[in-house]
């Protein structure tokens, strides 16, 4: 297995990149790669401040960088030896089974989309995050932020994709799909949550459990949690940001420090062609650690491979 | 001044309603009365049962109850003598200064629609909670719940009416005013989130802090927090829910503890011609108690006479 990081995304980049990836290779079995991709020299100068001796790393040069602040379409087009760029490359090319980045969120969105593209039959791909259970595990969430505006039809197919994801990426067999809304009531929520509340009931493909309020995100209602990419991006950091309140208040709590973003450390684009996990800018050594565990597990899961077979 | 309250509304009416009126009124200045509406023969029993002596708690009586369950427009016409149709009566004749309830939520807003009405000019009104700032003191939130839709006008219209709320609430000159989003720049999030934010941008009547993400929610970076309905009900709830982990994790954080609905105990309905809060419907003594103590806050603050001035 490969694992591509674009060693050059991220505000600690590539200190934090090159540290993570030395630290998680130590831990990962001999067969599994890690592809570093970005300016060689710099890479290398910092595999040997981190004192790295191995062979797992790889090193695949990229010449240029996209910036955090660049506009994604147009920084992609203009560089196409930009880390993200080559990424995508060599992920389209098999040469890679994932590829992971902290860089430009909207650069990695539409990295994937123009390379390894959508599935066929998907309407909109989305941002999967893992939203902590307080009985252990994690449930999925999606979207996170790919998609402020989503029709009821797309809701309806996070439903049906995130199944897939969960079912593959957790071994649950009949994953309980929920709509992330403002009462129980069927009846309840905005235009499209009620819309999509029916579509997703009438859905023989899922086991719909129903509406689920802010309340419930941490309460094992459901292993999908069903949401536009606006209302899911703010409840998602809002949940983050509750580890931060207790770490400033010097709480060390088991369960409220699986919602530090490092615990997991990266999100999944599902509903295209192959894996891609994207991570917060502010990705620390520890992070990224994190997400190449995660980003293992994704490859063998073999979700995308699924979802595509469910959509043809 | 005299507070209404709905003894017969919530989950634990009508026993921990009066407790916490009973407790509420020991600690208020003599020349404020609070007013139990409901049945009159079960009420005495419970003044008797928690030993009240005092002359500051009224009671009238309400032959009918509106049930958490029912229809609000139908509960409140085929209900004329429910505690909730009396409560409205007797604010909108000016016999209270303000009704608080824990029941219906649907019954309460549409009790206060139906009575003292919008204000002249109020597109939607709208429900305002308090969220705790971690600096100190609370931010207001609106809408957390009435209307899960919102179009871009009703947006800036929360930002002038809570900018208006929390003028009088907090005596802050100039608050703050954020709009929740996804992303901090301008173009981010979602149409209607992009187009609220240049209406707010442009409204001189404000004072626009631009875009703010879930995660900022206690950071005190506004005064006032403008959101849809919907977003707003999911956030708002699962920043309660940080409470409940907290306690259930064993933990004790005066912080933390703010995020405990009990803490403020209800919610205002603004841009209506009078006061009106609501609680949960699960609502404690302790809850019932404490949005008492808010409840004088709001009436002292002549809010809603400050946003009628402003929309003439």
């Amino acid at each position: 297995m490969k694992i591509g990081i674009d060693a050059m995304g991220g505000d600690f980049a590539p200190d934090a990149i090159i540290e993570g990836a030395v630290n998680a290779a130590s831990q990962l079995p001999p067969d599994i790669h890690i592809v570093l991709i970005g300016k060689q020299d710099v890479i290398n100068a910092l595999l040997e401040k981190y004192n790295y001796q191995g062979s797992q790393i790889e090193v695949v040069h990229a010449e240029e960088v996209v910036e955090m602040g660049e506009h994604p379409t147009k920084a992609l087009s203009q560089k196409p030896h930009s880390s993200i760029s080559i990424g995508f490359k060599l992920l389209k090319d098999k040469q890679l089974d994932i590829f992971c980045g902290a860089g430009n969120t909207g650069a990695m969105h539409v990295g994937a989309l123009f390379s390894i593209k959508a599935i066929e039959g998907i309407i909109r791909p989305a941002i999967v995050g893992f939203v902590p259970q307080k009985k252990g595990g994690h449930a999925v969430m999606l979207d996170i932020g790919a998609n402020a505006d989503c029709k009821p039809e797309v809701l309806e197919q996070f439903g049906v994709i995130g199944s897939i994801f969960a079912q593959q990426t957790f071994q649950i067999e009949r994953p309980r799909v929920a709509l992330m809304n403002i009462g129980e009531e069927e009846q309840k929520g905005s235009v499209v949550a009620q819309a999509a509340h029916q579509l997703l009931k009438d859905n023989t493909r899922i086991h719909f459990v129903g509406n689920m309020e802010g309340g419930d995100m941490f309460d094992d209602k459901a292993d999908v949690i069903v949401t536009d990419g606006f209302t899911g991006n703010a409840l998602f950091k809002l949940a983050e940001s509750f580890y931060d309140v207790a770490k400033e208040r010097g709480i060390q709590d088991d369960f409220i420090d699986k919602m530090n973003y490092e615990s997991v450390g990266g999100s999944s684009i599902i509903g295209v062609n192959g894996n891609v996990m994207i991570a917060h800018g502010i990705s620390s050594a520890i992070a990224i650690k994190n997400m190449i565990t995660w980003a293992r597990k994704q490859v063998e899961s073999h979700a995308y491979v699924q979802i595509a077979k469910a959509l043809s």
